[in-house]
């Protein structure tokens, strides 16, 4: 049966459902890979004209650059994969190894299994993760490009797999939106997704987790995994989540995440196990107990074996009736770690059968090495018992195989809860494979389980898994991504960011009688990004609710721009706030005062010269814009082909002047080469106004939506609610939460103002949380209530008059090379910097 | 400051607040230890008249049985504490290194660090763990009478600490119990409480979980940590809970978990800063990087060095500029794993300081060694960075007494976000010890922070911590115990169980249009326990709903009981249902249909002489039940001093009849030897009501008080959802769930009446489960929802004339020794058992 699909399929996965190979003459030739998921999703791209994207199992440096077609007995799954269907990853040697090796199976493999101790984390691995996952994205539009000139309008349906490829999908989805093309993106990962304690110890999880969301839709073996992801999005990144519906809010789209435990093809192995050939018994009374694994750290192969000589040592009358037959499958057989495990494991098993054997029989039978699939059958049929006991496993198709193979008498399924199939497959015998004494209890039980029960518990499990086969699971993925019939999307969407939403964020820190200082941003963060800033206009409804805000009593607010001072006072044209231009060098208070800060007069010089430079390449759109101790050179409005040489040009000027590029959206920037920037001009805007202990008396919001508002959140960072507006794909941000737009940042400004509107006019004293600690772990909100400060009542805010600006601009120390010696004087005695 | 207590406390913790050791003159003195614990606790226990418990430092061979009193000048907070007031634990150096050194260290030090690879699972080791908790225990309950002695009528308060002392609350619990002693039990865990995913690994996680909650109040520093411990007894124990308040129910009693951090004596380091004297420095303007660290794997030693050397590289600026002062404070030396961590941290440091060291100058000053709390003042004041990074750590207090010491030029706070004290100092700089790349750059900053934000920065923090101190945790503690200030328990209590409670437990496994079995135990499930078994009567309320349930067209109930079959029906006096008499031997159904399960006869004639031998000392109250082929002889009516005469007498009764004994609630029985139990009794039940696929057509639900219904509870698990009725406290379970009484489970027939009484007359279908998993991880229902059974309309129950007897019965094989000839002809050819 082939489950149908209403979009072709593109597969992303590691490895192509074959391997590349030579033949005796030297000639390519595909050698087959018999696992579910090709046997299942194989003939579902063949049928809707789809594609494969994977490594071929060779080297870029192995020259064997094209896919042979099949051959014309080949009778495997992916026997009508035409070679056009296929797209080869050719890597060098080096490169794939680490990415392989050094990056999939030295961090994520350990660390998804939730064993941190055993995971390395280097940057260069990492680096080359990236790389190849880009690689492979870059191939993957290549498919995507094909399948569409062959059928215009169609919306290919891209499925990236497992943990080899975890940020392939932001540079899909770029390419897709920069082509205008539509296609629906899916990711399944094949292994466990590991609880947010695990996650957080990878250094990049912010990065990883933004590029799995990438996709539209996430699916997880187990709702476990589900749970633990969606955590993770909500901890680490800030996002909206709704943990019912299992979605997730980033960058205005919604994420769902589904459930979908894989399984085998159960009639293939059905079928197999009633034609293999039996296995051979010492005699007919002999009871096999069978263990197939991959011989990994994460499969409890030495805790088995140690549970078996406990057996025997407790049930000596299983001597000479029971044998356990080990097949170890090779695996990563040049790290050393698996090394090391082989030789512990041959050391143990060798003990063992050392201590019991005799003259007519072994306890264990070892195989390391691959058998076949009727090999297999027969040794899942022909055995009493399958011991799957893994320490950790994302599923494991074993226990589902066997139970699939159990044509003749019933056997036992002894099972670990640590396996995902676990989860399901209630009516096996569970044990935790650690405890060697009940372990070997429970092959005791089943070993000697009577028939009736062993009737019962095998029919209950064959059921479940005919049922809920490998083509169950590939339906409920393709109904999981509405590719099974044509369903609305719309269902799987979060209800739109409300006011409500603010309360999660700020409840806990914004209170009826709260000192607001509010810090924003202008361009992106209160006006939406213009291709002109001149038509970057504030909002009316946003004018007027920082109006009313700004007439609150204890509410002060200023605009931290990158424009001139004057600039920006005039585009937001409210009164009675603080207005910071040029970056925070011009700072404007209410009643009048100023702060300008002291720049290098050698820079003032070069900016001169930079300036003459600069208008003589202001041509096709590009224009510059003067701040005094600043310059922007804007080329959005440049036509996308002349971008490049506009830029080259660009950078040459500021390189002739000496002075350093800032880049900023379309625009190139020179700043003043001292140590201030938002941040410190934040800092000094709430100290003057609220005194050196501001923190003590008023709550920060700062909002921002570019790299220079990082700096911001950087300095505030512990000490204020910082937001982000970004729907950038893969923004990486110190701010405490994302929001999706100017509009989410109106609306917070709509929260605040309703919120302190409740305010009565006798000031109530702050409630003080129940719980004594400062922060709450678990909710979302990551600062702490502030506590109650002796002075909140008494102090108002200290005006701009009442401060010694000397004093004030001693507490700033710039950087070297500023030569001011009223600043150098207090320097003096200070950490060098 | 001495905290105020109203209660008497008894601290139990692994150490006394000194070592015992001897002077020059072999005699025995005190040796201090000045951690923040003891600086706090010890004034407590010495105003309140309390003690303490806690080994001193040497073994029971060394002969060193009694406690010093403090020398006339001694100053430190422990100089109050009388020798009478302190009980030391004297073990053998053995069990102590078995329970020491194998399980706290080599178990739970890992495994509560989430570093599950490192842990190791050993029977004996957890087995020294128990006896030597117990042994604290004994010690405890004679601390206890003592403060009850001197003022009788007061409620001491018993504070058991830390990951070593996990299994003392039950055993000091049952003690006070039976002396009808009324005590305060707390537990405070110093360390972290890992998420359900890792604690699950730990083989005796129920006995553990179980013996936690043996305390009325439990700390932990986070409110992650409580989370995750409450998340643990939920889905190990089955237990209720209220995440909101933190409450556990568990054996009809509340208990309250408490998020309370703990910190330091905050002033004392604060005036030990003042006076230390300065570090010598190379020059004035060299810059201290200080760590100070157990040498332990979870400090993230190395990677630290690593982060180091990086910014050496990548900002030479730094060299001959700055040191990183390394105190390694020595730790478990006679562990090989920690042997292995100091090579490799040598060898890193003297990488480090061959290829950078100058002719004047050294990167690393590394200190293997402890160092005087004056010595550490001086280094915490003299420091311009901390560098707090551990890879786990429950809080740390490095990075508090940091923050008190600095009284001079304001440092800067590198911190872990994997240490606790990282959720609350948010002002500190956070760095992932992972990334050595991110950390260095972290480093640069700290070294090159402009001093208004260092200033800024400390101010805040050092304003927390002055604020929360070691005092500020104990007045919490206090608090939460209701010791602090005397207010009502009440508050602290879970709702009574209700109807509503049984929707969480059963609402996808009952659905309206379920047909349902219902299996009971008959005492202490459904009658409440009572002296004799014939005053054991059935609760008329409980009556009337069985009743009517029986009355229900798909539900079928069965009760199983341990009585005779009349017995057992006369009891409950309810028509229409089967019954079990004698664990399932005797089964009756409601047409009147027998089945009774053969015995052999050589038993029978074994049983005879018993019955006569019992009937001989029947005395005291002592009386025997006979049950045809079972005999229940029991004592509970017997004085508990004439107990023990009378057991060793009925002992030797069942061993010369050849008779083995099955002890039950103050009773021994006898039963059949034959592999025939409730578990087997309520299969038989099920597939003779139901035919052999009863499982697809019903659920089924057991109930059930005692060690005979774990059998029942073993054979359906996976294939029912069974309850254990106990408020023992320390009970292990096969059982999905924990119900305290009989009321309780009175309380699930109403729900289930209710639930029942609202279907319709025509049969909807079943809702079919959205998801395709077939078990919701995350939810309390451990069972999936039955899918949809092709039969389940059209048969209703096949009753008990339908089915050959013979038939039935050759499907259960019986153990060996059964010389029935109908039963091993069938036999043949099976597996032999």
């Amino acid at each position: 049966m082939v489950i149908q699909s209403t979009s072709p399929i593109i597969v992303v996965a590691n490895r192509l459902p074959f391997i590349v190979g030579k033949d005796e003459n030297g000639k390519p030739v595909r050698k087959q890979c018999a696992g579910g998921l090709v046997t299942a999703v194989a003939p579902v791209v063949v049928e809707t004209n789809g594609l494969w994207i994977g490594w071929p199992g060779v080297f870029l440096e192995d020259n064997l650059e094209y896919i042979p077609e099949s051959s014309p007995n080949d009778k495997s799954p992916t026997a009508g994969l035409k070679s056009e269907q296929v797209i080869p990853v050719n890597l060098p040697r080096d490169q794939f190894n680490a990415y392989y090796n050094g990056c999939c199976n030295a961090t994520f493999w350990p660390l998804f299994h939730s064993m941190p101790d055993r995971a390395l984390f280097q940057a260069d691995k990492w680096e080359a993760y990236l790389s190849v996952n880009e690689e492979f994205a870059k191939l993957t539009m290549l498919a995507v490009r094909r399948v569409i000139a062959k059928e215009p309008g169609v919306v290919p349906l891209v499925w990236i797999h497992d943990y080899h490829l975890m940020c392939t999908a932001n540079f899909i989805r770029s390419a897709c939106e920069a082509e205008g093309i539509t296609i629906k993106l899916a990711f399944f990962l094949h292994i466990p997704f590991p609880s947010w304690d695990i996650m957080r110890l990878f250094p990049w999880d912010d990065e990883l987790l933004q590029n799995i969301l990438g996709c539209d839709s996430i699916g997880f073996h187990l709702e476990d995994y589900c749970l633990n992801f969606i955590d993770c999005c909500h901890r680490r990144l800030g996002c909206r989540i709704d943990r019912q519906r299992m979605l997730i809010e980033h960058n205005s789209r919604t994420v769902s995440v589904h459930p979908l435990p894989i399984s085998i093809p159960y009639e293939r192995f059905e079928s197999l196990s009633k034609t293999a050939e039996a296995v051979v018994k010492n005699n007919p009374e002999e009871q096999i107990l069978l263990c197939v694994d991959r011989l990994d750290y994460t499969k409890g192969l030495v805790h088995r074996i140690k549970a078996f000589e406990r057996l025997l040592e407790k049930h000596p009358e299983h001597i000479e009736k029971v044998v356990l037959l080990q097949v170890a499958v090779p695996s990563r057989t040049d790290v050393k770690e698996y090394q090391e495990l082989k030789e512990e494991l041959d050391m143990e098993i060798g003990k063992l059968n050392g201590r019991f054997s005799t003259p007519n029989w072994s306890p264990i039978r070892y195989i390391y090495g691959c058998v076949s699939q009727e090999q297999l059958a027969a040794f899942y049929r022909d055995s009493s018992v399958a011991l799957v006991t893994p320490l950790r496993d994302g599923m494991n198709l074993v226990a589902k195989e066997f139970v699939a193979c159990q044509t003749k008498e019933p056997g036992v399924l002894v099972l670990s809860p640590f396996a995902g199939a676990g989860t399901a497959m209630l009516e096996a015998l569970q044990v935790n494979p650690y405890e060697t004494e009940l372990f070997s209890e429970v092959i005791h039980r089943a070993i000697t389980m009577p028939k009736d029960e062993r009737e019962l518990r095998m029919k209950l499990l064959r059921k479940r898994e005919k049922e809920r086969d490998v083509n169950f699971w590939l339906e409920s993925f393709l109904k999981s991504v509405n590719c099974y019939t044509k369903t609305s999307d719309s269902e799987n969407r979060l209800m739109p960011l409300r006011e409500e939403d603010f309360s999660t964020f700020l409840e806990n820190y914004v209170t009826e009688s709260t000192k607001l200082a509010l810090l924003l941003d202008y361009d992106g963060t209160l006006a939406p990004i213009a291709p002109h800033p001149d038509l970057a206009v504030l909002p009316p409804e946003t004018k007027k609710v920082l109006q009313r805000l700004a007439n609150m009593p204890d509410v002060n607010i200023a605009i931290i721009s990158g424009r001139s001072l004057e600039n920006v006072k005039q585009m937001v044209g409210i009164e009675g706030i603080t207005y910071a231009g040029n970056h925070g060098f011009q700072i404007r208070h209410p009643d009048g005062t100023m702060f300008i800060h002291p720049v290098p007069q050698e820079y003032l010089e070069n900016l001169t010269k930079l300036r003459g430079s600069l208008k003589a390449i202001c041509e096709h759109g590009a224009w510059l814009e003067d701040k005094g101790t600043g310059i922007t050179f804007h080329f959005r409005a440049v036509d996308d082909a002349l971008v490049p040489d506009i830029m080259s040009k660009a950078r040459q000027c500021f390189k002739d002047a000496g002075i350093a590029v800032y880049p900023s959206h379309a625009a190139f920037e020179a700043r003043p080469p001292v140590t201030w920037n938002k941040g410190r001009a934040a800092i000094y805007i709430l100290r003057t106004l609220f005194g050196v202990d501001w923190c003590d008396r008023i709550s920060t919001i700062f909002a921002g939506d570019d790299n220079t508002d990082e700096d911001a959140m950087k300095t505030l960072q512990g000490m204020a609610i910082t937001f982000r507006v970004t729907a950038d794909k893969n923004v990486r941000t110190l701010a405490n939460y994302r929001l999706p737009s100017t509009d989410a940042v109106f609306t917070m400004l709509k929260w605040i103002e309703r919120r302190l509107g409740a305010r009565t006019v006798v000031e109530n004293p702050r409630k003080r949380a129940n719980s004594i600690t400062t922060s709450a772990g678990g909710s979302p909100n990551r600062l702490s209530p502030r506590s109650n400060s002796p002075h909140e009542n008494l102090v108002s805010s200290i005006k701009m008059s009442d401060v010694d600006f000397n004093q004030m601009l001693a507490k700033v120390p710039l950087s070297n090379g500023v030569a001011l010696t009223t600043i150098n004087k207090v320097l003096e005695g200070q950490h060098p910097n």
